[in-house]
């Protein structure tokens, strides 16, 4: 059957397949200088952030995506105190990283200020961190951001962005990795969302050839569940200078002093897990 | 957007959600005695299996489900010699059963021939192994196969059914459940498919529930990713007669002599951790 207007559609012409969500109404739409952004409220999924047509977030599944995006590379991290998040201007990122205590810094950089300003009123929640006096919420071009950090400066950053088309395009080449490599201290983490197993194994591929070319000793893609988007399965790519990724603070997870909906430790060491087809394209 | 006649979709009414496969064409209709069965030829997935307008499997993502509701069951079991199938009328399931050579007999059960008669001209890879002289395919109603079942005759029976309504819906009851624990051995298992995680928790609860009250000393419930399926994200539930399920012949799975795409001993393993929201709801 078809769907009529009382649903938005996705539809993801790499994969022939789209995801769609049954709506109650449009709660806002704007066009910023960097893309066009549409608030829905659904039916079953609280609100839904659109951006130039692809789905962003739902209200009732962005816990997989945010502590995927950032429990394993904190944990896997002996120390992390200083933590930068590119892109992830819904703040659900910043929310998880800053449940970590020994989290000093954290700065969120997006190139677009109204994502920020519209995921405070329509998700609320994941907000709620912001005025931790640990955040520090930065708005402009994230390439440029990582190129101009001190070197060896930061701990861990997390690339949080859209698809590798458009605004987030920068984040997914050669010289985007060198100045993430650069800027990291030895033990330092990169974690990047990388799309989906399914469909974007070619990606993955790719983006775990620049990071290795930029000086990455080690390379991870931990796959989770993901219902808003294509496919329904995603992926974050972990890297790492100068220190292997299979180990992590196993102790520290199960006795963690913060709530989580998908994360614990035997999520934290299945993720590391590798599907058949995944092990054969990637050789993880 | 809303998708165009070029996209068979499946809306979700219990979950808000729908998912979509962009087609080429309609490739067969026809109403058996049972329910609808309609093929489509897809873009991106293959053929398509539509069963009372729910989306049963495509060509490309089948192995996912039909893996899982295998080799778990069968590494788990220290000597799997007789497994049923009820349902399971595609045969995926039956040729992922006779990967292994212990088998000495695999007996499938549908209700509907038409599915199997079908998968057999769209699907003909799942069929691959139906002339196997240890599988045998039969056509009838598997609440009443089960209940006839001799006592503790067999060794694994896997429930590879459509949705908990139509005529599946005995499947998901009390008394099938407790035919199933009579005709198990001891160490025996069942393991069903059990909806989507996200979606149909109340639905998992319930039948861990019936399981446990039919005497099954043993219950685990293992996610998996399945695109074509609501949410994205599905699972089977196993129970054990007599023995727990946490452990598996895990060096057996290392070293198995047959090819799989998704399934391993690591993803094995990896299907036992529970995320914190099924931990909370269903304590495994």
């Amino acid at each position: 059957m078809t769907l009529d207007q009382h649903w938005f559609s996705e539809p993801h012409p790499a994969s022939g397949s789209a995801i769609s969500f049954r709506i109650k109404g449009k709660l806002h739409a704007e066009q910023t200088p960097f893309q066009a952004i549409e608030i829905y409220e659904t039916t079953d999924w609280g609100n839904l952030m659109v951006i130039d047509g692809c789905v962003m977030l739902t209200t009732r599944d962005n816990f997989l995506y945010h502590e995927m995006m950032s429990h394993p590379a904190l944990f896997t991290h002996t120390s992390p105190k200083n933590v930068v998040i590119i892109g992830g201007g819904d703040c659900g990122t910043l929310r998880e990283v800053l449940k970590h205590r020994e989290v000093e810094s954290a700065v969120q950089c997006d190139i677009d200020e109204r994502v920020t300003r519209l995921s405070e009123k329509y998700f609320p929640e994941l907000c709620e961190s912001n005025g931790d006096q640990r955040a520090k919420l930065m708005f402009g071009d994230g390439v440029k951001y990582m190129a101009d950090l001190e070197e060896e400066s930061i701990d861990i950053v997390i690339v949080d962005s859209t698809d590798p088309v458009g605004p987030a395009e920068g984040l997914f080449g050669a010289r985007f990795y060198q100045s993430c490599f650069r800027a990291l201290q030895p033990g330092g983490i990169l974690v990047q969302q990388s799309e989906s197993p399914l469909a974007h194994l070619e990606l993955i591929k790719s983006m775990r050839n620049y990071m290795t070319a930029a000086g990455f000793s080690a390379v991870r893609t931990l796959a989770f569940p993901q219902p808003c988007y294509p496919t329904g399965w995603w992926s974050c790519t972990m890297a790492r200078k100068g220190v292997e990724l299979s180990q992590f603070r196993e102790r520290g997870a199960q006795i963690k002093q913060f709530d989580t909906r998908y994360y614990n430790a035997d999520i934290h060491r299945a993720a590391l897990a590798q599907p058949e087809f995944m092990l054969e394209a990637l050789g993880d």
